[in-house]
């Protein structure tokens, strides 16, 4: 199993394979358009709940001209105790050129990509508490859709960063590709090592300072009830949230981010969801085209002219 | 969001508006090819269980080159609490052109109306105990098919009147189109308004003066459990059934209709429902066509050649 | 409902009609492709878990360029006690060419065979502890694929034959068109009339002199407690099953087949699930091209240049 054939953890992309990957996505927005050799199969299991992800990368598959198969885990022979592994080969017997998977097993790619008998791409739609890779790609698309570089930015990474799965790899990345990255929200909340990507701040010490305001979503329902506790939603608002005081704090060309679902007036003022300065709904749309880009470079060599 | 992108309520169409809709229907019947400018593409969110309506949806949008994609809210992101609001604007944000919805509560598309940031087209497919109002148009579609007028007929409609989410709408639009409407049935299921769209009588009074006999189904499934007690199957079919006596008293040419699905030897005798008089499964097999001709209509600015 | 318009039971084709079917297969896998007059469609009714037959059948009928529709049984109205004799009516009547069904009912199709208002064609993909014909045919090919006759070839079937839906139809087959056939496995398991089929021995009598040794999945879903206590996996693999030791028995070129999901060092040991001899994932290709012969053949009709 090739590594140019996957997508499963952006950390193992060089800086210009992700300046590819972008530049792809954008090109895409403005109507690229691309054939494959023969017809392509992709299918997506989902064994985590998904709106945003599943449907984004079935369209993104429909725009390429794949045909699009959903395997609901709940329905399927998995039940019967099929390992993820014979899964994958099963769907590789039958056809498939490419799996699209969220799992709830941290690392659920590890073990096979050691598997020779998996010829398939796989692309990784989020692993446990591991990985998002391809909502990190659509940040970054975001967030250079906005402003065309990353180098000098300075961007904020706020709220759950422990139990965030895109929260270390979008870090990592933005500091390699130049941004300054500060991070904000509670202390426990807050890994140690995040120190090597960026520093930590109070969201006000921060806010009029920031081109970037990424805010996380509380993830209630990963959470264990003690930390649950600790911060009712008014409080973590207030503490830790973009209050419409915080807002108006802001650098006039800042931007306001959110992976979403959105708990709104927890983690960001109801109103600042649609205001101008916000993204949120542009990183759905960009969604769509970061994963086009990503299915392109994973079936590489099926495209028509390369 | 504007009415004609939407189709929300059908007593908000004018009779002209319907008769089109209508007669789009035929016509989509007998073969007509439409084309989109681009490449549409449709989600449907049942949040209630659907088998006729989803799957005559999902065939109407195939019959038009629609991309269909089905979203099943059991595993999607309104599991973690996002509202509906927001997972309209997401499906937005990724592409979507029109989304055909069920819920269960009645009027969820009123909020969403005085939305600015929603502008795709909203299809009702039966909201709570409200509007079923694609399911109306294929009855109107039916009548048409048959006697090609709608005034004079004599049209009843018999059963669980207060639960139908059908009954309303056709007798208003029917009174509207010059029809004389009857209704039958439990009188602690008449909703005593119904008087400003027909009259109450017995089954027994009416039925060989009807030339559409429209029997409505027992929604056992919504009913509590004081009113179940009320009525035993058997003594519902002998006091309130289209039984073979009943039926054998009907006009030579009139119609026996019902939405499904049938309780057989509930609402109806068994042998009924496929008898030459029966035009349930035509009911169905219209409501193909007249999808076909809500789907046009509410994407009416991206066809062709309009 | 005429025969040659379904594909329900197996055994009910003749030696010149399976040899067809298994012919048009390789066709399949060798590119062949088709035309149908008008586009078709066709539904998926499962109401039984599966991912394999499912999918295959999916992928089987996007090669032959008909839309599929899935319609999930737990969200459909037959949650609202819809009989599948009305479901399969309603899907009619919507426009389906063609249904493929799976259902815990055994010979689900019996009734609905009778009946004159079923014009289409209906596919069976396994019934209760009745028949899963689709994996009969494939498992024809792959033996055809392999060995290019039936005639003189000895294929032991080996483990749970009595709750197995494939064992007796493959024994019946395979007899007829000219294999020695041969059961192994737990004697309780064993059903007497087998014997009409074949010889009754164990496995090491016979691992040496086999050309196709087909094991049988435990299904530890279907068995009762009662037999689940007698076998614990350990002493089931070492009695019956395919180990190491017996492999190394196995003629050159003799073929290891399986109807899948395998429990893994149950029925085998899990290193020869993709060892050379093992045919189990060739088994799931071929599983394609027999679909798309079966709804060729149910689909004839329909077929531009016959």
């Amino acid at each position: 199993m090739a590594l140019d054939m996957n997508f499963l953890n952006i950390n193992e992309f060089s800086n210009d394979e992700i300046k590819q990957m972008i530049l792809l996505a954008h090109k895409f927005r403005n109507g690229k358009q691309i054939k494959f050799k023969k017809q392509m199969y992709a299918a997506n299991l989902f064994f985590e709940n998904s709106t945003r992800t599943h449907t984004s990368f079935e369209m993104a598959q429909r725009k390429l001209g794949i045909q699009t198969f959903n395997i609901n885990p709940q329905t399927s022979s998995m039940k019967k105790g099929e390992s993820l592994s014979d899964t994958i080969k099963t769907l590789q017997a039958i056809g498939m050129d490419c799996l699209v998977i969220r799992h709830k097993l941290t690392g659920w790619y590890q073990e096979l990509s050691k598997d020779s008998n998996i010829n398939i791409s796989l692309v990784n739609a989020g692993d446990g508490s591991g990985q998002h890779p391809s909502q990190s790609l659509l940040d970054l698309v975001t967030i250079d859709d906005e402003f065309h570089k990353f180098a000098g930015l300075s961007i904020g990474i706020i709220g759950d960063l422990v139990h965030s799965r895109v929260a270390r790899s979008d870090a990592e990345i933005l500091q390699r590709l130049g941004a300054n990255v500060y991070f904000a929200g509670p202390k426990a909340w807050y890994p140690k090592d995040f120190d090597k990507f960026g520093t930590y701040v109070t969201i006000d010490e921060i806010i009029d300072k920031l081109d970037v305001v990424m805010m996380l979503r509380v993830q209630l329902e990963r959470l264990n009830h003690e930390l649950v506790s600790k911060f009712t939603n008014q409080n973590y608002f207030e503490d830790y949230g973009l209050t419409k005081q915080r807002a108006a704090k802001m650098k006039k060309k800042a931007i306001i981010m959110h992976p979403a679902p959105v708990n709104r007036d927890v983690e960001i003022a109801s109103q600042l969801v649609e205001s101008s300065n916000s993204r949120i709904f542009r990183q759905m749309n960009n969604g769509v085209y970061a994963r086009m880009a990503i299915l392109t470079t994973v079936l590489n060599k099926y495209l028509e002219d390369k």
